[in-house]
C-alpha cells in the first residue's frame, strides 16, 4: 500500500542515520535528543540497530544519557542479550531504579529471560515482599494465565463513592497497568463485581460503587491455559480480564496488549506443527537464536517416524516388484500419484485442523463435512483425470488402457486423500488431542501408502498383473 | 487444565438446558430471566443454540422480550442468518431502534454481511447523512486500515482545560466506541495529539489539553493493509490507533478488539496458503459456509500446477525405466526418498515463512540462515541415513552397495531439501511477494524432482547403472 504518505518506517531509517553519524563524531547529547523524538518502543528499536551497526557500548552511553522515566520503558522493549549487556554496564543505583519503576509482567517477562547471574542481581535490589510475589509469579507454568498475569490492579470497595473511587485512582494510578477496568473485592479478597473507567467518568460523584459495579463478568482461572484465556478476549473484546484462584479470590488480571503476543505464539506453534515442526522447549526464542541442535531436534521426531511408515511403503512397492518390472512405465506414473494423493489429504486436513482451532467446525459436524468432502472429492477427481488421461495418451504416447489405470487410480485416490485428510484431524480431536500435531507429514505418508496400494490394485483390475 | 473450578461453559450449558425447558412450556418470561443472567456475547450464544436446538421463532421470541439496550447488543454478536430472520420478523418501529443505536462499526460488519434487500431495509430507516457515511465507509477495500475503523472517537479542542475536556466526555462518552483515548484535531481537522483518559483523571482540572497532550503518537493511513496495521498493534501495545488521510486528517479509530479478528484471519490466511489452498473469495466465511465448487475452486490450482510439475517427475523416471528394471528393488526407496526431502524442505519452509511473517528473520538474514540449514541438514542427513542403511541391510536383506546408494542419496537429498526449503521464501520474499503463497505443495514437488535425480545419479554412481 503505497498510499501512505509519511510512514513511520521511514522517518525511523532517517533518524537512525543521523544518530549513526552523531555517535561517530561523539556527540552523543544530539544522538540523545534525536531518539527523544520517538516512542519508548521505537528508541528501543533504533538502540537494537546502533548495537548491531556499531557496538552495544555505544548502546549503554545512550541508554544512560536518556531520562530516567523513559529509560525504564526502554528497557523493557529490548531484547535479552542488549538487556544483559546493560544490567552489567551500567550501575547499581541505576539497575535499582530501572527494577523499582518497571511495570510488574514486564519484570517478570524479562526474569524469565535473563540468565541466572542477572537474575540474582536484580533480584537483590527487589524489597522482600516483592522478591516473594515475584517467585510466586515466576513458579506459574509457561502457558497459563497465571505466568500472563500482573498484580498492578486497581482495587475499590463496594460501598465507596465514584467522587472517592475517581480520588483514589488519581493517587494509585500511575502504577496500575491499566486503570480502565476496576476491580471490587469482598472482606476475603473475593472478586465480587467490575466497574470500568468509562463508567466511572460518565457517573455521577454521590453514586455506590456496588451500584454500578457488573456482575455479569468474565473472569480466568489462575492455571487456565493461555489459549483458552485468548479465545475468551477474542469471544468478548474485553480490554482486560481477571484471573482468580479456585477460590474465586482475585489474582491479578490479564491484559489485551499480552494476549496479541500469546495469539502469535499459539498460531505459530500450530504452523510448525501442522508441517512436522515440534517445538520441545516450548521456547519463544526466535529462528536464529535457536541452536543447530535444537532445530534438529524439533525437526527429527517426525522425519524418523516417517522412516518407519516408509517401510511399509517399501514393502508394498516390493510385493508388486516383480509384475512392475513387466510394465516398467507404471513406475513413472508413481510420484504423481503419491504427491497428489499427499496435498490433496494435506489441503483437507489443513482447513479442518484450522477449523477447529478457530471454532468454526467441531467434531459433532462429522458428517457433513465428511459428504462434503466427497463431494469436493469427486469434482476435483474428475478434474485431474481428465486432465491426466489426455497427458498420459497424447503427451506420453501410452495404451489408453494405461491411462484408464492411471485416471481411475487418481479418482479414488483423490476421493479418499480428501476424508482421510478431513477425518483423521476430526477423530484425534475427539482424543482431545491437539490436531495439529497429527502433521501434515503424516497425513501425506499415510496418503502414499494408500495411493501406492490403490495403484498398484487398478493395475490388477485394468492390466490383469 | 481442570483446575477451573466453575467454569463459564458449564454455566451456559446448564442455562441452555433450562431455557430450552421452559420454552417447550411456553414459558417464556422464565427463559428471558434466565438469558439475562448472562452478557450480551453469552445471551447471543444461547439464542444461536435456541435456533440450532429448536427452531428460529423461539429465538425471534426471546429477542424481542430482551430489554431494548441489550437486544441492541446482542443482535450484533448474532451470526448473520439468524440476523436475517430477526430483521424479517421484527416491527420497523424495532428495527428502527436497532440501527439507531447500534455501534458505527458493527453496523458496517452488519452491513456487508447480509443480503441486498435486508440491507436495504436497513439504510431506509438511517438518517440521511449517517447513510452517506455508512456508504464511504462500505467502498474501503476489505482488506485495508479504513475496513475496520469507526467514527465513533472523542475528539477534544486543544484550548480546553481538563476539566472541560471530561465534562465533553461524560456529555457524548456513551456512544463513543472508546473513551480511552481522546484525539485533538486542528481546525483543519488534521490530527495533532493524543491524549488518554487516564491521564486526564489524573490531571489537575485547569490544564490544558495541548500541555498534556502526547505528539510522539502512532497512526495508520486510511489505505494501510490490516496485516501491517496488527502489527503496529503487536508493536505499540495500544488499545486504539488513530486512522488518518494523506492530507493527515482524522478520519476514524481502530480499536483492538478488532484486531484480534484480524490477526486470527491472516493466521488462517497464511496457514491456508503454506498448505495450498487459496482463497479467492477473500471471505470470511467458515468452512461449512463455503460451497463444494468455493473449496474445489480454492484447492484446483495447486493441484493442477503440481499436475504439470509432475509430467517432468515423469519424465525424469521414464529416462530412467530401462536401467531401472535390471535393479527393480531401487524402485522400492523412491517412495521413502521423495517423501523425506518434501518433508524436509517444507520444515525448513515453514519455519522461515512464520519468522518472515512475525519479523524473526529478514531476507539479509540469508547467509546465516544457508549456513544454519546446510549444517542441520548434514545432522539430520547422517542420522536418517545410519537409520536407513541398517534398514537396508539388515531388514530388506540387501547388498551393502544398495545401502550406500540409498545412503548417500538420503544425506544429499535432506541437505538439499533444507535449503531449498529455507531459500525459496528468502527469494519470494525479496520479488515482495507473500511468501505464504510459495506453497508447501511447491517446495516437496520440487524436492521430488531433485529427489529422483540425485537418487538415480547415486545409482549411476555406485552401480554403474
Amino acid at each position: 500500500m503505497d498510499n501512505k504518505a509519511i510512514d513511520t518506517d521511514i522517518l525511523l531509517e532517517e533518524s537512525l542515520d543521523k544518530i549513526l553519524e552523531f555517535l561517530e563524531e561523539k556527540r552523543y547529547f544530539q544522538a540523545r535528543d534525536e531518539l527523544l523524538k520517538y516512542n519508548a518502543v521505537d528508541i528501543a528499536e533504533l538502540l537494537e540497530e546502533v548495537t548491531e551497526k556499531l557496538e552495544i557500548e555505544m548502546t549503554i552511553i545512550l541508554f544512560r544519557l536518556l531520562p530516567k522515566d523513559i529509560s525504564v520503558e526502554v528497557f523493557s522493549e529490548l531484547p535479552s542479550d542488549d538487556q544483559v549487556e546493560i544490567v552489567n554496564g551500567i550501575t547499581d543505583k541505576e539497575i535499582n531504579f530501572i527494577v523499582q519503576e518497571m511495570d510488574f509482567d514486564d519484570k517478570i517477562d524479562i526474569l524469565e529471560e535473563l540468565p541466572a547471574n542477572v537474575v540474582d542481581k536484580i533480584l537483590e535490589k527487589t524489597p522482600k515482599n516483592e522478591r516473594r510475589l515475584i517467585n510466586t509469579f515466576l513458579n506459574y507454568p509457561d502457558t497459563c494465565a497465571g505466568s500472563l498475569m500482573t498484580p498492578d490492579y486497581i482495587s475499590l470497595q463496594k460501598d465507596w463513592t465514584v467522587g472517592r473511587a475517581l480520588e483514589y485512582i488519581k493517587e494509585v494510578g500511575m502504577d496500575a497497568e491499566t486503570v480502565y477496568t476496576c476491580y471490587v473485592k469482598d472482606s476475603g479478597r473475593k472478586l465480587i463485581g467490575i466497574v470500568s473507567l468509562s463508567t466511572l467518568v460518565i457517573t455521577d460523584d454521590e453514586t455506590r460503587i456496588k451500584d454500578i459495579m457488573r456482575t455479569d463478568y468474565v473472569w480466568e482461572n489462575v492455571y487456565e491455559d493461555q489459549e483458552e484465556v485468548s479465545e475468551d478476549f477474542k469471544k468478548y473484546g474485553f480490554l482486560a480480564l481477571p484471573v482468580v484462584d479456585n477460590e474465586h479470590r482475585l489474582v491479578g488480571i490479564i491484559t489485551v496488549d499480552d494476549i496479541l503476543d500469546v495469539m502469535e505464539e499459539e498460531a505459530t506453534e500450530d504452523i510448525e506443527r501442522m508441517n512436522g515442526v515440534i517445538d520441545f522447549e516450548n521456547s519463544d526464542k526466535g529462528y536464529l537464536d535457536k541452536s543447530v541442535w535444537q532445530h534438529a531436534l524439533n525437526r527429527l521426531p517426525w522425519l524418523l517416524i516417517l522412516m518407519v511408515a516408509y517401510i511399509f511403503t517399501g514393502m508394498i512397492v516390493s510385493s508388486f516388484e516383480g509384475r512392475l518390472s513387466e510394465i516398467i512405465c507404471l513406475v513413472s506414473y508413481m510420484p504423481m500419484l503419491m504427491g497428489t494423493g499427499g496435498n490433496t489429504g494435506s489441503q483437507a486436513a489443513t482447513l479442518i485442523i484450522r477449523g477447529l482451532a478457530t471454532d468454526e467446525v467441531d467434531t459433532s459436524d462429522v458428517l457433513k463435512i465428511l459428504w462434503k468432502e466427497i463431494r469436493i472429492g469427486i469434482l476435483i477427481g474428475i478434474i485431474l483425470s481428465t486432465f491426466n488421461f489426455a497427458r498420459v495418451c497424447l503427451l506420453d504416447g501410452q495404451e489408453p488402457i494405461i491411462a484408464l489405470t492411471v485416471c481411475a487410480a487418481m479418482l479414488l485416490i483423490v476421493i479418499i486423500g480428501k476424508v482421510l485428510g478431513s477425518m483423521v484431524p476430526l477423530m484425534v480431536k475427539k482424543l482431545n488431542l491437539d490436531p495439529a500435531l497429527i502433521a501434515n507429514p503424516a497425513i501425506s505418508s499415510v496418503s502414499d501408502m494408500v495411493a501406492l496400494s490403490i495403484y498398484f490394485a487398478m493395475a490388477m483390475v485394468f492390466l490383469g498383473l
